[in-house]
Parts: C-alpha cells; structure tokens; sequence
C-alpha cells in the first residue's frame, strides 16, 4: 500500500504571468505542502500558466495522488478577497497571450463537452466558514476566460469522466502586497491570511459532505 | 398567413425591483416597439421581475410571435456600460426575494438540465459594432445568480429544447440617469445612448450569422 | 454702455489631453454659448491644456466679460456623475506632461499663496437641484494635482485678490460615450444629460445667494 | 530632565466608530507603543472618534510629550491601500454623526483658520520607501470632512501657529480582514503590513528634512 492510498488533497498553483516575478496561487500552496488536515495530507503542485499543458500537468498529478478533494489556485489582480469559484465554462478567450506564447479565441477547452461544470466543493459551507473566521472571502460566478477556468473546466471534466471518489474546484486569490505595491489602487492580501484561509476552506471542503442553504447571490 | 409569419425579434424588459420605480430594461424596449430593423419588425413584452413566472410569460411570446432573434433586457445597477451576456447558468441564488416574494437559494432554473447555455448570439460581433459606433459596450461571463440569468437560461433551454430557427441571448444595461442621481457612486446611461445600441446589437445579431474572433477575453 | 455690462456667466472648457481627441468639457460649453438663463448671458472660453497659459488665458476672459458667476468645466475620465469641487489647493504635482510638454511637481501654483480656496459657489444648492432633477451630481473634496486644479486655484486666487462680485467654482465631468467606449470600464454621461446638468448648476449658482445645509459629506 | 525631553514621536488613533467593534488605527497604533526608531521613542494616544474633543486630546498628548513628529491615524474602510494625506481643510461635513452624537455640517474646523494646511512631513519620501519595501502605499489628496480631516487640521493649525520644531499629518490605513469579511467587496490589509509599512513612514519622516520629487500626482 503506497503512501498515496492515504486520504489527501491535492492543492495546485500557477507559475507567474503577466509580467509578474511570483505568483500567489503557488506561494500559497508551498505553504501548505506536507501539511495535515483532517486526516488528509496536503500534496501540492505548480501548474504551467498555460493552455493544454496545466490540465495536463493536473490530471497527471491526480492519477499521482487519488485526492478526495482537488483545489485550484490562481491569481486575480485586482479582487480583494479569497473568491471561491461555483462554475468553469468551455471556453478559452485570451486576454493576453499564456506563457507559451498561445492565445485562443473562443475555442472550446473540451471539444463537444457540455457548456459548464459547477465545482463539486460545498462552496456555501466554505464560504460560511471562512467568514466566520474573519478572512475576507466571496462567491464568484465567473473564473474568466483564461487559463484558471480553463483549469477548472479540465478539472470538473476530468472527475466527471472518471470514476474518481473526489470533490474538486477553484479558488482565486488577490495579490499580495509586494506585488500590489506596484499597481497603484490594487487590493492585497497578506500571505499568513490566504493560509488561515485556504487551510479552513479545505477543511471545510473535507468535512461537509452537503452543501448549506446560505444567501450568498447577486441581482446580476 | 398571419402577420408573426413575418421575419421579427422579440425584445423583452423587466418590471421595475429592489424598490425601483421604474425599469431601464422596459422602458428601453418599449421605445423599439413596431420599429424595422433589417427587415424584422421588433415585438416587446414586459416580464415579471418574477422566478419562474417570467420564463413563463417569455415561452408564452415566442410561441406567440415566432422571432428569429430573442433578446431579454435586464437593469445592473452599478455597471457602466451595456454588457452582452455570454452564458446562463443552472442556478437561482437570490440574494433578495423577487417581487412575488420568493428567494430561491441553490435551486436549479430546470431540474436536470445542463450546468449552463452559452448564448447563441454572435456576441462579438455584436460588441464590435457598438463599439465602432461609440457605444460604451462589453462582453460579461456572469449574468447573476437573480431572474436576469433565470430568464436567459429558461430561454436558452425553450430555444435549445425545441425545433425552433432562433437565436438568443441577454443584455444587462446600466440604471438611467434618473436613477443614478439617487445611487450615490453608480453610473448610468441614457435611454438614446440606450437605444442607439440597442438597435446595433440588435441588427449585428440578425445579420451575422457566424460570429468574429475579437480579443475581449478576460485574465480572471 | 457695453453688452459686456449685462449680466453674464463665463464657463470655461478644456482642449482634448491625454491622447484624446475631443474635451468634453469644451463640448458642453459650446453648448452653451449664447444661451441666457435668470437673466445672464453665458459666454465661453476654451483653456489650453497647459499650466500657467490656461490661468492666464481664463483670467483675460474675466477681465473682458465681468461675469458674475465664473464656472470651469474639466475632464474626469473615470467618474460617473458630475461633480462639483469644493477646494483648489495650491500645488501643481502632473502625473503627465501637458500639452506644452511640461510635467511640474510640487510646485505652487501660485509661489506664496494659501494653501487653498474653498470655491465660492453654493455648491450644496447646486447638488440639490440636480439631484431632484435627476441628474447624477455630488460634492467632490480633490480636484486633482493637474491642470484642472490649477486653473481653479488660479480662478480662486485671481477673484480673491482682486475687487470684484464675482463668484466661482469647478465642475468635473465624466468621459462621453463615445469615449468611454474606448476605456473599457469607464463610466459616461450623454451630452444632454451634460447640458441639462449645467444649465441647473448655473441657475442656481446665480440664485442662491447663502448655501443650504445639506448632508454631502464623507468619513474619509 | 524628565524622559519626554528625549527625542520622540507621537502617533495617535481613533476610537471605534460607525458600528465596528475595533478601529484598526488604534490597533496599529498600540503596537508601536514604546518602540524606537531612529533614537526616537514612540508615544501613542487614543483619540475619541468625536469633533473637538479630539483635537484637544491631541494637543495635550503635544504639550505632554514634545514630538518631533506626530502621525495621526485614522480608518479608511473601503481604500486597498496606506494613503498618506497631502492636505486637511477647514470644513466640518459629517455624512454621520460621531461617538458624541454631534453631526456638524458646512462648520469650520477652526474659526477664521486658513481654508486648508499642507502636511508638513516629507510625503514624496515615505511613499517611495513604503513602495521599496513592498507596502502598498499612496498619496491621497483628500481626507475627507469628518472627525479624520478635523484632526489633521487640528494638528496642523496647532503646529504652525504654536512655535514647535516638530512636523506632522495624517495616514489613513484600510480595514483590516476581519471586518472586511463583513463589508462584502471591501478591501484589507493584515496589521503585521500595517506595522512595517507605518514604522517605514515614521522612519522616512524623522530622517527626511527635505522631501524629493518623485510623481505622484493625478490628472483630476
């Protein structure tokens, strides 16, 4: 019995894009490699900022570990809270270039896969968690077009297609403060509070088999 | 042959909410009423600001009018600018209960049915057109968790679930000036700047069958 | 007798800056041109975009008409209403070059002069009325570090140290439409809206002789 | 030779205002409390969120202690970032009532006063070493009408028309997480980044005589 066939999580984040020197998503996740929680050990991986290759790079790193619960990080410049992610959408619409020099225009992520995935996490017990807590946390119901939701998407995809006993999604993250100091009125958010964060946000992923009833909506 | 056999779009708007006493989204329909656009009358119908009712009230006209063009209007308090929705999801998440005074919390818009429907509008070549015309337009990946995204995922699922030669989609528009003035901080838009793009989001979307590849994607 | 005698109001706009082509603030005025309101016709005057020769530009203007209500009107890409500012202060700090390619910082606008003017229009008046005509108007407490405030610092000090009925202020004004379509996220307010917006800050400029209390204030 | 003869600093903070249960300019301030920096000691006093007695608070902290620099502080909810205020002028507007009850409105701070003082602390200095370091800093040009504004006039009056070798102003600092997590969409900033970035102001603000040229300004 290998030492994978424990109850873990797998936690992903990005190498840098975009003209920055780090990355949060994977700051954060080296933070908690090795750890335990619940029960479950805390696996991590750096996923390329690029199309096709990091969905590539994370089922790899699934088939690796069997997590029961899967949790993509990424970066959004400009978000002032931790934003758990409900649903990815099967498309790629490009901003700016991924680091492989690739930039697709509304091609779908799956080809004939269905429109979206909502992410199997307990995204409304989180949230609750988190709040309580006092870390700075939202539902988001975009991840964007690039390549967090394609992540996203190639994840829900993946567990779906497979029979595979694990919960999975998205949580974006702000800068931190080193990296907002140089985008004049970007929010930030300190490295010790996305660990306080993300650490309650995958224990509650863990534990809460059903989601709850909590408002948490928008008019639009 | 009665006078719906003519080629027409259906142009929806919304009953005034959120203590509103007026809603952007009708009164901007109502100023297309009867009018021609490439060679398509343009009908109206007012929608309760209602989950479920106003999917109802939706089907009802187009079984009615038999539009080749279906676009549902909703107010944004807050945005700035008109935004061409790209998807609907299966969700109802109201963060206030709806003029008949019910809050779904998490409940599917049609048990069973897909995850979302993206819009089968030529969304970026609509935005083009506004754009070139000096119309404060974009591309926007969430239409909220309210009875906008409900009535464009209802719609998309009539349209997706029955044989019909129709395309359709929702635009969000920005509150009137007048409603602005007592929203501390929320922009606006004119009703002719409203109708002005209106009307070339409406006839981008019956002239251009196959959409453009445009940059308007998102990092996050 | 001259027609210089008769009562008037001086509104001043701008020339386009910032790689723009047109200055809305110039665009509203020359709406205004010639119009008569309580009695006071409204001249105009297009301020380079430049310190120094703006001030002194606007200063021969006041000498020519002797108006009695003096308002300048700038250029606030990114605001959503009009916005009537309450204090110049005397310090020129350009985040970009003007149009004379000179970019100061830190300097006074005028060497030895207090640190700022209040304006000396009735701007909580000014807010009332356009609130209730349902324009989006508020009380702004920085009109910036740039030409804008310059010339209102300028305006102030000249009407100051000089004997003269006179009373003046500034108002700043968000980007058109057809600007902000190319500042995607930007705000706008139609021309109209503009006008009508002005010619009620105007009126009630040269009415209300003592201000109102009115709640307009800020916590930071 | 009592201990206050000895070079100092005095940093102030508020009271808890507007229904939070903590202002985290107090916060800030107690963790600086005793601290030295640069052979200065710090001083910190609580000022009561109310018009009036504030500044006399404050002034008898001056009288006790001799600063060579003072910082007031004061809670900012809704800003990302440590602004550093350019400028307090001669107005009282509260949008609110203070601790006290009292809501003054279109009332001088000090009768007769000048319409505003500049900061007489190096702020070009500060905000490039706050930058430097990697704390998201900026200037601001306006710290609104309320008891913040009060108090930096206060100061800045008692400052020059007392003859003190001593300079002063005023920083605004954001909410801190744990009362973001119940201002949906507000910013934050952890207290560990307020204490480096605030002692890298202080610091910059005792050895910086002169201030340097650096921009910083804005366009409106």
């Amino acid at each position: 019995m290998s030492s994978y066939s424990k109850p873990c999580v797998l936690v992903t984040g990005f190498t840098p894009f975009d003209g920055e020197s780090i990355n949060p998503s994977w700051q954060l996740a080296q933070q908690l490699e090795g750890e335990t929680l619940e029960g479950h050990i805390i696996h991590t991986k750096e996923l390329p900022c690029e199309f096709d290759t990091s969905i590539a790079s994370l089922t790899k790193a699934i088939d690796k570990y069997h997590p029961s619960v899967v949790i993509c990080l990424g970066q959004a410049g400009g978000r002032c809270d931790i934003s758990i992610e409900r649903i990815a959408i099967n498309i790629n619409d490009a901003r700016i270039a991924d680091n492989a020099g690739n930039q697709p225009i509304d091609t779908p992520v799956v080809t004939h896969g269905p429109d979206a995935y909502f992410t199997t996490l307990p995204i409304k017990s989180m949230l609750k968690s988190a709040i309580q807590a006092g870390v700075p946390t939202s539902i988001s119901h975009t991840a964007g077009t690039y390549v967090c939701n394609h992540v996203m998407y190639g994840l829900l995809h993946y567990l779906s297609t497979h029979d595979l006993a694990c919960r999975g999604g998205f949580v974006h993250i702000p800068y931190l403060p080193s990296q907002a100091a140089h985008h004049s009125g970007a929010p930030s958010m300190e490295i010790d509070t996305l660990v306080k964060g993300i650490k309650i946000l995958i224990t509650s992923a863990i534990t809460q088999k059903q989601d709850i009833k909590l408002v948490a909506g928008t008019t639009h």
